[in-house]
């Protein structure tokens, strides 16, 4: 108790902007000097932990976790070796279900497997879940936490696949950060082998799977100084041999059933005692302590929000920001969900606290309250009932981040002055506008509590044209060649190639806990310039930002042709504009339209996160490394763009009023249906968000013909028909998409130069007249 | 509330013997004069409404739900129509994932549809689920509930497979007996099409959906009543229809997700109340009134247990049994489990309750405590947060019947007595003996509580002997011509044909809420002479119990072939020995070795529930409807049967004192293995309910080469070898039972008759001198 003091004391010090927290659950990101890192995500973390101490990998893939399956699957069609000198057997069943059951094979024959899923893969693995844990088998299943198909598919993030799982008797365990998910992952290989208690390790799809981090690796040594090998002997002495033949599998009658299964109840008694002694032993080889409940916040804390996933991140950042304003706040992050430990629990939740907040990432309709309210609820009533604590606290539930919904500090604030009122909503909603039920908490929407010492960028790209790519690489750079910390997260529509991505990069001195979209960012790049036409990019401009486009209009004209939106948001903010013809400089390089190189030289060049010679020295470094096997033509033709990408970004001076007589076009025309002006507009212009609950019907029926609204007019170049070359071969009308309904008929001023399927030109994009 | 009041008084009388119970649980059961009557099970119960209100069934076999698919399947082929005069579509298809996808679309199409399943069957329609409860489609699933397979796999009842299902979004809705579950199965297809909430209706496996008890139909009228025609025209106009196209099934982003998934809210919130109308309705039109909680008991009670499935209806009887008494206890009975209406289940709890007892029939290790308990926590804990409650009562919660392991009333005064205690265990086992975790509460083996006017009989037969079709026509027979009620439970084994099976036969003026095992029994009959040699059959004799066994041996010849333990129990316990050669009966009549009807007829003549002529009466009727279809041969044979049983019916003296020097043989050799002898032994006895949790493995290992003392010897005949016939076909080897190992080795004594493959002679059964 005396520690936790004292590491809360840290949090506190912290908070005040004295120190960087160094305690428990700060650990996880903290990066010790000398310690190897990396910078990748969660799912590569993790893939490369679950790779190392496997046998037998079976695979499906499943959105967001099918790149732990592909890394496990590119690791060994390199012949790359586990801990202990073996390739691993990375096979790919034909689902989710024979995924299941090759693993459970794999483990009752002695080998040590694992597997990678979400949402409804999780849900087809079900019934060998329930066996494999019956059975009592050590193993772990890493899962990137995914929404399960209701009224609609989504490919996005929540925990309703792994709470559908809590009956199933794996251990369930949660991660918030790729550092924590590859230090879990660890940790749960280890602890699945002394418990012999399954774990199903999970962390947030999307938001935790694919956001790209600043990890300290977990190394060899640690792994052997966890991996107990006695455990690991007495897994393979359990597995079915014909030289020592048992059976299992068997079927039983009621006279004998019930017996059997409570034969089993000890190794779940005895689990969070096994888990917490694997984390102690991390943190002896690795200095990074995690617990089953891991506290941070005022020792004398009296509202206090209990929560598990990504999200805590966030309410960690946000509770010591508070703490530093005086007030008596903390968190709870759940780590070990199941089984849940009292005696943990009560260890890491103040004796002070008055009120406590639970919030899930799931919904369970017609449920009195979500999973983990109702296990928070029963453990302060065994508490209370056992005289473990004297009285009840007030404890209040919520719902949030459905389908990866933000999460902002400005929302957690909102909970916690709810969790201060006199009569607090039992039960809420946070994040959403709830017009239909009134669950909804309001939270202020301008509040941010990011600091200064952290730079921000957001980017605007169109899916595949290399903007993320380029981000990533970005990220890596900073990452490691700096000792500081670097945050990438990417939003892609689930459209995929040639929708909106917008990425969002941060790096700063201190470990970055904001598991949420930039707010304020001192740099704006819009890689694609159709954004400036349909969305409000510069909302997220700080005042005297730096903003880049990618432009084919040239530098004396581009401030004339942008809508008048933009110029009154460039001259409000006195933000600095900045163009390039990103496309013309990569065609020039012979790239074709891969503008990712070109348009990360300018990044470095305007934020100045790195001396520019030292980051296009790094540029190089990654170029030879990334295209080298493409032969040396690639590489070439990349650092020629590198070398002539600064030479083309050209400063334009933002004039003191603005001119244009032009407003952005309404993204559909007047004449699209009421419900395409009131719902589907928004979706397009990226404020969906805003959408009330009403908005939507509750059954998931939608209207039909809605995607012609959404055209995505991306192609670079349209097709003009020539008549005197034309020999009906009628091809055109496979690629062309310009006359495609419902087309603007503006007239094209471009010169015709070829038949539409032999040879197109160049559009001149983001000029009004030749706008589609 | 004075309703209630007035209802309970009523349950109260009758606890004291002065009237049948008619209020709401008590309807139940209840029949009413003129009403029409079916004895069945249920399955049959069930499928019979379902198949009314259908037109669309997809199955897929799983036990115990099976039977629901078959009869529909059966009824189809007999083109038998619904209540809308066509026949409905029956079709199975590849598994459960494939009966859910099917029943899925069809909805879609705007059909009325069901399907049935159970344990690992349902966990494969779980993605389905998710998506039908979405879309907030009208549909009704009905599932014999049964065990999910984990250490071992079980094909018998508790609710671990609904329990995993709770997350879908579907209301779950339990039965604790058939009457109940052919009623709740009516309201809730019109529910659902009231609601658009689709429910997960349950019953327990085999306790209910194979029990057979006397049910008042719910006729064409009834069904009519219930469903509202504007209720299913909205159901058709949501269907998928190119004349009015909309879309389902469309994938949504972070923007918009979790908005949609908080507008289905509204439904949720209000399917207690459009229940509880439909619920109203069926009172209406039945007399039988049903409530989202029923409350037995005291009105003044102070100690209560809370529970759903057929349990509740022994501790229904319990608390009746305990009022009478004196004592204030009472029972909640949970129908509708989600969702959880907190303002009926407050309306269902006396407000003098001090204690709970939360009863789960499922485990979910590493839970703080079971689905049932979590959500009747919760809801006190909001119901003292919201003032409705002054304070929260003590609250404990028990696993029981995992499997169908019993459920007695000496268990329900046990729990009940720990509720009474100063410092009840918080978490509890009842039905076993823990001696692992201590979890297990003791209770009284001795207790039992059925009225004197309840008449008991246990039947002890061979699986596929027709021991259990003899039983139902029994059963039958008594419902439907006599205005009693009556009761037939099947204990079969799951290693089925030829394993024993213990039928348990209850008959009585009143509705039967008996679900447990007949612990003191008037009539006690040995179909299969050979468990006389194995279990203590007469365990459950009454003093002057009526004994009949079915043997080959002279009726002058039997009691010296009796081991000493059956003499010493038929001479203390005062009982009447009656025998017949029920094989020699049968086998003359042309019938084989099927007995059912010979040893039907002497139950009759023996159990004097009916005058015997009017039995016999009943028994050729209903061998004219069975047989009708096998031919007029058939037919004549089995009355002849039927003739001729009376007149080989012998009654044994019973001497003073016992004569036997033989004693049972032990059911295992004195040298098999350890584990055989600790384990197997008291399994093949009948006795593994004593069995402790630490007789058995954690993870359902099991040693090898147990089977073999299992060997159950069902052989009529055995081959004798007869070398001057031999051709040496080797058939013999094939069919041979005699010398498997372990052979006993004994000397045969009955002449050798034929070559083993051609002709076999009678052997003479249960005599010492031939058993192997």
């Amino acid at each position: 108790m005396a520690e936790r003091f004292a590491e809360d004391e840290r949090f506190a010090q912290d908070a005040a902007g004295r120190a960087d927290p160094a305690g428990t659950a700060a650990a996880a990101q903290s990066v010790e000097p000398g310690r190897r890192c990396k910078t990748f995500d969660a799912n590569e973390a993790v893939a490369r932990i679950a790779y190392r101490l496997s046998e037998v990998i079976a695979i499906y893939p499943i959105t967001p976790a099918s790149a732990m399956g592909e890394h496990a699957d590119a690791w060994a069609a390199e012949q790359r070796t586990n801990l202990w000198g073996t390739v691993p057997d990375v096979v790919e069943m034909q689902s989710e279900a024979g995924a299941a059951g090759a693993v459970h094979g794999a483990l009752q024959a002695g080998a040590l497997a694992t597997t990678f899923t979400a949402s409804q893969g999780l849900l087809l693995m079900l019934p060998d879940l329930f066996k494999i844990a019956g059975e009592l088998t050590a193993f772990c299943l890493h899962v990137a936490a995914r929404t399960v198909a209701t009224h609609a598919l989504s490919i996005f993030g929540d925990h309703s696949d792994v709470m559908a799982a809590r009956t199933t008797g794996l251990a369930l365990l949660a991660s918030g950060s790729a550092q924590e998910a590859q230090d879990l992952a660890a940790i749960s290989h280890a602890a699945t082998l002394a418990a012999r208690i399954p774990i199903l390790h999970f962390f947030d799809g999307f938001r935790t799977s694919h956001e790209i981090t600043k990890v300290e690796l977990v190394d060899d040594d640690v792994l052997r100084g966890l991996i107990d090998p006695a455990a690991l002997r007495a897994h393979r002495e359990r597995a079915l041999d014909p030289d020592r033949p048992v059976i299992r599998g068997t079927s039983q009658n009621p006279d004998a059933f019930f017996q059997a299964r409570e034969a089993a109840e000890p190794f779940y008694a005895a689990f969070p005692a096994v888990l917490d002694h694997a984390m102690a032993r991390f943190a002896e080889l690795t200095g990074r302590r995690y617990r089953p409940f891991d506290y941070v916040g005022h020792p004398e804390a009296e509202r206090v929000i209990v929560m598990m996933g990504s999200g805590a991140e966030c309410a960690h950042e946000t509770a010591l920001h508070l703490i530093a304003r005086g007030e008596r706040v903390g968190v709870v992050k759940v780590r070990l969900f199941r089984p849940f430990s009292l005696a943990h629990f009560l260890a890491a939740l103040p004796p002070t606290v008055r009120s406590i907040a639970v919030l899930d990432r799931t919904k369970e309709p017609g449920s009195l309250g979500e999973p983990l309210l109702l296990d928070v609820t029963q453990a302060l009533v065994e508490a209370v009932a056992s005289g473990e604590r004297p009285a009840l606290p007030r404890i209040i539930g919520g719902r949030y981040g459905l389908s990866s919904k933000e999460l902002t500090p400005a929302m957690v604030i909102a909970v916690l002055d709810e969790l201060g009122r006199a009569a607090p909503r039992r039960r809420f909603t946070i994040g959403i506008r709830d017009d239909v039920s009134g669950s909804s908490l309001t939270w202020d929407p301008e509040l941010d509590i990011e600091r200064d010492d952290v730079s921000r960028a957001v980017f605007f790209g169109l899916g595949s044209d290399g903007t993320v790519s380029a981000n990533k690489a970005t990220i890596k750079i900073i990452g490691e060649h700096t000792p500081g910390f670097a945050q990438g997260h990417f939003e892609y529509d689930s459209k995929k190639s040639g929708s909106t991505t917008i990425s969002y990069l941060r790096f700063g001195p201190r470990p970055i806990r904001s598991t949420y979209r930039i707010r304020r960012a001192q740099l704006i790049a819009i890689h694609d310039p159709e954004a400036l036409e349909r969305r409000d990019v510069l909302a997220a401009a700080m005042p005297g930002a730096t903003v880049l486009v990618n432009t084919p209009i040239a530098p004396d004209r581009v401030w004339d042709t942008l809508p008048r939106e933009v110029q009154d948001a460039l001259i409000a903010r006195r933000c600095r504009l900045f163009v390039i013809d990103g496309y013309r400089v990569a065609e020039r390089a012979g790239l074709g339209r891969r503008i990712n190189i070109v348009m990360q030289a300018c990044f470095f060049a305007l934020s100045k996160v790195l001396p520019i010679a030292e980051a296009l020295h790094h540029i190089r470094d990654s170029v030879e490394q990334t295209f080298r096997r493409r032969g040396a033509e690639v590489v070439a033709n990349n650092l020629a763009a590198l070398d002539a990408a600064l030479a083309a970004l050209h400063e334009v001076t933002v004039p003191a009023v603005a001119s244009s007589e032009r407003h952005r076009l309404p993204v559909v025309p007047p004449t699209a249906p009421d419900f395409v002006q009131r719902v589907t507009r928004l979706l397009l212009e990226g404020r969906g968000d805003d959408l009330p609950v009403s908005a939507f019907p509750p059954d998931g029926t939608w209207p039909t013909g809605t995607s012609k609204f959404e055209k995505r007019a991306i192609a670079l170049d349209i097709p003009i028909w020539q008549p005197e070359l034309c020999i009906q071969c009628n091809f055109c009308s496979m690629i062309c998409g310009a006359c495609s309904s419902p087309c603007r008929s503006r007239p094209r001023t471009a010169p015709a130069a070829a038949c539409a399927s032999r040879s197109v030109r160049p559009r001149t994009r983001s000029s009004p007249s030749t706008r589609r």
